[in-house]
């Protein structure tokens, strides 16, 4: 089956931790709105499927997987469905439940690290809350970024099959989910990230390594991995990072 | 099997929409930290599962659900653990995927309207971020809340099995949650939630639907329902609500 992935082109934002999964599980996919408008693509692919879903499973927003028949959104219900598909996930149920809840975590984190520059609204510039921001983003810096990043180092810790991967001894959804925030964290508060790394050795590992992987490190070298900028999740904006 | 939940005991909060399902479904379930201090209830009960569990597949917050040897948490992956055991969902694999996109979308406007009254800091008293929480609250109100009311309405119109509830023709945990949602909300923002029922008339007959079920009746009747307050993730502060 060749999977068709709905995402905003210009940014990583929540359809990368779509991406990876499909990268490393070696998926056919079509990453629709990246294609040339001539040949469906951009935005409009995006908003086409939003609204002609209407009368159907619809989504609230993307990212968006058609897979057969299933139209698919909600990035932790995405990878919840792909896990056993790319080998993304062990077997059972109770690794798979875990593997999800890990990744329900770390969308919890995503949003607090996309809030620390839009605290009061979506809809607003960041040049509009950023007195708001400012403050926002120092108590992530200081409370909870250190919270979530001790969490994931000490599941790391906890594997009863060793620390290489969250669940397990092989690489899942979760894993590629977890690399990506450290990337995007790095990005984003090189400062905040640099004075807490020798606290947590096991997450700098572990991003190591899933960027090592070759189907991953081959995607990151391709002209598929959009760049991090200053529109999606994860924007370097110097003084949110205590600059 | 006897469930046991721990959660905070003072708020309905996220635990709610567990003890939601777990009355729907006529489940056997002590909540744990609402048995007193001297019967190993209290707050300490859920601190106590939430240290004890480290070395294992540790929660990052409550709720919790103890199941046997399973402890799981993040509310969408209890409920959708607790939906086919509880006959709380549908069977088959697009249905239960369906079920669970709903309330990851529900649990997204919960952040939201959490964070209409906290949008810097958890850490701080909603007394130090009144200023920022009036300008979320404005943008909460106009334009992010009538997007998802808009957005469950139009699911409930799309039901095939017809629109008394979100998925199929049987009460799902989503149904629950989902009453649970427009509970919090006219609690919270009467004034803007009055203004807006008459474009919702099918969210409004879903609430009172579920209302009325005899478990969900009896359960809201009893010593065991949590009163709203200012505490938990919907709070009456008449100035957030345009008052």
């Amino acid at each position: 089956m060749t999977y068709e992935l709905y995402y905003w082109p210009h940014i990583q934002g929540r359809g990368e931790f779509i991406r990876l999964a499909l990268e490393e599980g070696g998926a056919e996919y079509v990453d629709v709105a990246r294609l040339p408008e001539s040949e469906g693509g951009g935005r409009a692919a995006v908003s086409r499927v939003l609204e002609g879903a209407a009368g159907g499973r619809m989504p609230f927003a993307p990212p968006i997987l058609k897979a057969g028949k299933l139209l698919l959104s909600q990035t932790a219900n995405i990878l919840h469905y792909l896990g056993p598909r790319l080998d993304l996930v062990p077997d059972g149920e109770a690794a798979r439940l875990w593997a999800h809840q890990l990744q329900l975590t770390l969308t919890d984190l995503v949003v607090e690290a996309h809030d620390t520059h839009h605290p009061i609204a979506k809809s607003l510039y960041y040049e509009d809350q950023k007195p708001e921001a400012l403050r926002r983003a120092a108590d992530f810096r200081t409370l909870r970024l250190p919270k979530f990043l001790g969490y994931f180092e000490r599941v790391l810790a906890a594997n009863p099959a060793g620390d290489r991967y969250l669940v397990g001894r092989s690489v899942t959804y979760a894993d590629l989910s977890l690399f990506q925030v450290i990337a995007g964290l790095n990005f984003a508060f090189p400062r905040a990230m640099a004075a807490m790394a020798r606290r947590h050795p096991k997450l700098a590992a572990l991003h190591q390594r899933v960027e090592a992987r070759p189907r991953i490190a081959a995607y990151l070298a391709s002209s598929r991995r959009i760049p991090f900028n200053e529109r999606g999740i994860f924007r370097r904006y110097p003084e949110l990072d205590g600059a």
